[in-house]
């Protein structure tokens, strides 16, 4: 596909900024400031990339406000990465699916679709099912009974969302996640038998929450705690956004904002606050508390309570800095070792 | 959904318990003993619940023969937890999806359905494959050819059961789980170039088994280690319960009743006893010995054989309380580089 | 099925390898030295399975030029495993789809299918995409608009690949791998808010990739490093293995023959060289350099850049044989406290 040009003036006008330098420049794409050609658009967010700013072949730039221009072209912003980021679709425009449920789609009599929904080929929509207003289901997504989706939800190809579950507006799942599947608890009989532990009480999801590709997030029993709310359902907060592979166990409640990156696994009937970070591949245990505003390294295990904006690392998880600390001292361990034998022989003291 | 009151005394007699108290009380929920309400059934295990049972405000509680009931209406049981999991049903009855074949499913011509088998909207089953009794596939089941289904499974949406594979009986598998892929193996040619060892021997699955949403099980090639059964194949024995995002290797044997939690990866050829316990994000290596009973911590990583009953932590795995000595220890060592610096000082040791 | 019967004299014609004893020996199947029987078929890579070899009761195996017969039947190689692995289609022989386009594939009028593709049913194929020569979709595999898939390859039920992405020849995807999905990335705007980073620069793949079941690689947008090519796209270099459950993040480029195993993670723009191999559940960080044949352990993670050939495990990764040593050191860390404690003790230091 040919790329189509824009004049700077007219991307300062669609994106409310304004403009330095010369306006009627033609631009194709965007860039990073190291890769960016004579007709790209770039951005630098502040002084410490004034250098690759002054080097870069870029035909314009999106700057904040007091950024030195070096005589160039520049569009002025408040938050040039989040500007460049709205930018995007003006060079690189994404075909929506059109309205309307394609013929092969399978949808119970008395499911409910709300006005300019997109039913793709393929999907399956369960029965007494409710799909909001603009929601885009792409093709082989399977809505289970019972499911109620709110509006502008868009749902990549492959996705299961299971019986019950309830996700908010502006939601976004995309492909092969899967959205209030079994959790995972079992009990002994007084046999010594293990049991299934029915998980069935469905996954609620809030407004402008996002679940990344084979993602996994499970339903609850109602034995497991409510936390003042009033159910005990497996909850994750208005825009939380969780990237791929995660696990979030049965129970547990995500709060508002916060981030779940690549492979983190959660246990079941853990609380997770507002804001917090998990860092990929990270990883907490079963009935934990992580506080508002944590933040929980990359590969690292929680085994206990992590406190408001505590900053935690490694396994066991330990504060941030003090992990600094203990990395730099493991890595003397073996010489260490060395210089206590060394003691040890100058006073005399016998290996055991 | 209205809830649908049941009372005490019809309880204690679906479930096979005895009442004391209130036998006509009406209840039309369950919740823990923290959060449940004066129409809602609980349960405490013991007797260091008693002091949440006394502050609950639950209309009634399963709990042990001994339990002091404190007045209130008890139903009692030999095993508390297992007979409230064996309530939910009761009070969340879930529709089980009708026999028959839908119009959509696509069965091949030589293929067999047993009695009552449940096929939904686009499931596919290939060539000569078997589906047992009351056996139920949601939408989107993807059965390759020459498999085997035993009676009273139940595969959800998007999980894919590859060419080959023989599930046993009452064998759940979770939504975009894939059983029997290609295992992942190469060889060196000649010339030094990797090459693929086909790895199509179809995986094996027991009785009573559950596998999670987004697990993957790989077939195996007939090099593999046969340890004393008829074939090398990959095998999971019965009742084994796995969790989400779980990855068996090619030639895996897994024991009886072992337990695989969320994001457990098994290298391939290795082989787990009977009763193991993996708990979450841990790992083991390739061509490894798990024996019976062994306890894999979380996040652990398994480099070397496990014992029977042996309990390990860490990476690289060590015995559980050694970890523990050790996890207490890790955290001084910052300081513990502090001491021995004072003490080569105090003797006059120059560092190296 | 009933196995075949293959005699030696033909087996080595057909593999190109020399046979020394009985030519005429009927073989069944394969199996490693230790469970292979008088009708199958082993292998043994070089001395140190003579013992092995020895007591083997298997009627034949592929042995390397210059190992001791024993006055057994062999055929001789140069590489053993890889003709090992090439006789098990053979033995075991996979029946490929047929060509053609199954009836309920949907296939927008401007996709374009070249010469003996196999369709099978419910493939979905988006607008504008185009698919090679006899590459094969199994059932329920979705293909969004303007993809483009090379000749000889093969996706498996339930994968999804999302709109843009190019696959090379002779690639092979297994079942719910999701290969373009949109990378996880935002910005804060002016009021602090977070916004989403369109990720939908599409994937590119080379030749003789493999991605694993479950796997994940993502999108990625234009700001991302351009490393020297004409785009910043999210690559994959030829001959690149990737195992299940694997996720690749947004702008990561991987390069030519590299393996992923199991579970592993690469954060969002990282790098990663030639022949580089992750071990089982390692991790990369964001913007990380890996470069040239290096050599990551299982359950490592990668926080810092890694020099060609580096050999690194742990968390924080370090070279391989400190790691070994802080290993050993580590498990002495508890009896190390009380020996400095002693020695401190002995010279009349207080503890703090």
């Amino acid at each position: 596909m040919q790329p189509m040009a824009h004049r700077l003036g007219e991307l300062a006008e669609t994106l409310g900024l304004s403009v330095e330098g010369d306006a009627a420049l033609e631009l194709t794409g965007l860039a990073g400031l190291e890769d960016a050609r004579a007709d790209e658009l770039s951005f630098a967010t502040g002084p410490r990339y004034a250098k690759a700013f002054a080097a870069s072949a870029a035909g314009a730039c999106i700057v904040p406000p007091d950024f030195e221009s070096q005589g160039r072209s520049v569009l002025r912003s408040r938050a040039p990465y989040a500007d460049f980021a709205r930018a995007i679709p003006i060079f690189e425009p994404r075909a929506a699916p059109a309205p309307g449920v394609h013929a092969t789609a399978v949808v119970a009599s008395d499911a409910t679709l709300a006005d300019d929904v997109s039913l793709a080929a393929y999907v399956v929509v369960g029965g007494r099912a409710e799909i909001g207003a603009r929601s885009r289901l792409h093709p082989h997504v399977t809505i289970y009974p019972n499911v109620v989706i709110g509006a502008d939800c868009e749902i990549h190809s492959g996705a299961v969302v299971r019986e019950g579950v309830r996700l908010g507006d502006r939601v976004v799942v995309q492909s092969c996640a899967v959205v209030g599947g079994e959790g995972f608890g079992f009990a002994a009989t007084a046999g010594g038998k293990r049991t299934r532990i029915p998980h069935h009480s469905a996954v609620e999801v809030g407004d402008d929450v996002e679940i990344g590709s084979n993602s996994t997030i499970d339903a609850s029993h109602p034995g497991e705690p409510r936390r003042g709310r009033s159910s005990s359902r497996t909850w994750i907060g208005n825009g939380v956004v969780i990237d791929n592979g995660v696990h979030v166990g049965h129970g547990v409640a995500v709060g508002e904002g916060t981030t779940l990156c690549a492979h983190v696994a959660l246990g079941g009937s853990t609380t997770v606050g507002r804001y917090v970070t998990f860092g990929g591949a990270s990883a907490a245990g079963n009935s934990l508390d992580v506080a508002d505003g944590a933040l929980i390294g990359g590969m690292t295990g929680v085994v206990s309570d992590v406190e408001p904006g505590q900053q935690v690392l490694g396994f066991p998880a330990v504060e941030r800095r003090l992990f600094g600390r203990i990395s730099v001292a493991w890595k003397k361990l073996p010489e260490l070792l060395h210089r206590v034998r060394r003691i040890e022989r100058q006073l005399g003291i016998d290996r055991e």
